[in-house]
């Protein structure tokens, strides 16, 4: 392993409620990014439905970190993590997140995860804390 | 809610190898944070411990989103995502990391995440990609 990682950090917005609250569905999300990222589940995923009109959220296990999501009818949205412990090429969030939940607007951030400490990177200090904000002007990759 | 919650990125690094193959222990930093922050869990949390000199996964959903960590005990480190759909005040990650896992250096990086879509914020564009990268110059809080 290379010593780093890559998260992707997604937020689709305007998508159908219905489909938020569709657990097949959601795994059908899980499945594509599982398949088309070559990543391996590991066991089964947990699948939480709260009740109302509340949403879903999904944990998945992967031999190269984990998979989370939450949906939110109330406000159309999903919040997508995807931990992967090998760095890979990107993916298109979006256009899936358009065809399986008529997302409106999708939004990815890529953040590095850096396992080893690598003393000659650039280093925040002790328990440092950094903000990201949406809308900060990240560099575009 | 507010439409707005709040993940916390954390790295910890310099840890003791053997605090990171331990279920227990890391289930110790499940509880203090879920303890800490207030959260509440769902069901039972999910551990895997990888063959050989691998780490352990661990993911446990809360009623508030989820947490999820992944241990590299061959580089020392600690990976940890917390995320909670309602925001909360800072907690002292730090602390917890070197007092548990005798962590030397402790990464914390904190990330909104909205779900609702405020379109009087900063806007990404459909699909638009941002990195995060260690170093980078973000606002400390």
């Amino acid at each position: 392993m290379s010593g780093s990682g890559v998260e992707w950090i997604v937020e689709a917005y305007g998508c159908a409620a219905d489909a938020l609250a569709d657990v097949a569905r959601l795994q059908r999300l899980f499945d594509a990014v599982i398949g088309e990222l070559g990543l391996q589940a590991v066991g089964q995923p947990l699948w939480h439905k709260f009740p109302g009109p509340g949403g879903v959220t999904g944990l998945c296990l992967l031999a190269e970190s984990h998979i989370a999501c939450h949906t939110f009818p109330e406000y159309g949205s999903l919040c997508l993590n995807v931990f992967c412990c090998r760095l890979r090429p990107e993916w298109d969030f979006a256009a899936c997140l358009r065809r399986e939940f008529a997302a409106s607007r999708v939004s990815v951030r890529r953040v590095m995860r850096h396992y080893r400490d690598d003393s000659t990177a650039h280093h925040t200090a002790n328990g440092e804390l950094s903000e990201l904000r949406r809308g900060d002007p990240f560099p575009v990759v």
